[in-house]
């Protein structure tokens, strides 16, 4: 188990920053009293204010069935510390039992919808769908407004990632359990 | 200027793998005897097979307009040596003179389609618009289906991502002239 980190609401208006830098996410659904984790690589920011995010969610998934029921997800971004778990989430289906209970990711309430937030990830996005039923089907593709957003103190502070902890900053997938972790901060100048 | 690099046809199957991770792109397009390129960190990957992938593009920006009327793009992944150009050619408009010409951006030809490819990039998938006026028009947002895919062979080989020389990794923006370089490849497990 992984003990919740002290963490901060984000300004909805920066909320786009937990995902700029494209890591691969948690995506947390539920549905009266059935819930799921899966992973997604496949996921950006759609707009900044108000916030809006775009992810893929395959018609085969659970996820896809909470999801459409409710109307609600989360995104939640793993460290490199859950990325053994964030690929067990995108390699078994939740029809096959509780997947948090599985991967050993306790839960914590969120604040604006009806969708446990998994605990020990580093930023989160409560995001409630909004209604693209021409994309959905053809695309798998799901657009959500972002109601609210948290990120882990330690990692994400004056309106950035920093990752001060190798092993916790964010991750991006590629295939067959190959990950990037992400990598040295670097600025460029805007006058160059 | 920047030579160019030998580069691989990547097959369409695996096309997807060049956005998996999540690297900012430079977003290339052309019509008539006008071209323009842009940078875009709000891109991923849709589906494997036909390939195809979504990307943000803001409704002022000339790219749009170009994009608009020869219904192709080209979506180019920077090398952290491209960075300072990537952000600045994410910072003044088209409109004002030929981007690539004031960035010092060489082109290719593309295979596929019409639109030049940013000589230097690591890697390119050159992409048709898939129709889709209503989130178009709502959401700034494009899908392509990619027709042909292309990487350096010097930091993609067997599929994947490499990025031996540090200079030339991917990258991943996130606000105010700050990005991320891809970091460490990791293996996971999936039996762990």
């Amino acid at each position: 188990m992984i003990a919740p980190s002290p963490f901060q609401s984000v300004p909805l208006s920066q909320a786009y920053r937990l995902l700029n830098h494209g890591p691969t996410v948690l995506v947390s659904s539920a549905h009266g009293d059935r819930r799921n984790v899966m992973a997604a690589a496949w996921n950006m920011p759609l707009d900044f204010d108000p916030p809006k995010v775009a992810v893929v969610i395959d018609k085969a998934t659970l996820t896809r069935e909470l999801i459409e029921a409710s109307g609600q997800f989360v995104l939640a971004i793993p460290g490199r510390d859950l990325a053994e778990r964030t690929l067990a989430a995108g390699s078994c289906s939740g029809r096959e039992g509780d997947k948090f209970e599985a991967l050993g990711l306790d839960v914590l309430p969120a604040s604006q919808v009806q969708v446990p937030l998994p605990a020990g990830c580093i930023g989160w996005l409560e995001c409630r769908v909004i209604d693209e039923p021409h994309i959905q089907r053809t695309y798998d593709l799901f657009l959500g407004e972002v109601v609210a957003a948290w990120a882990d103190s330690d990692m994400y502070s004056a309106g950035r990632w920093h990752f001060p902890e190798q092993g916790r900053s964010s991750i991006h997938y590629v295939s067959g359990g190959q990950f990037f972790a992400t990598g040295e901060a670097f600025e460029v100048d805007r006058k160059a």
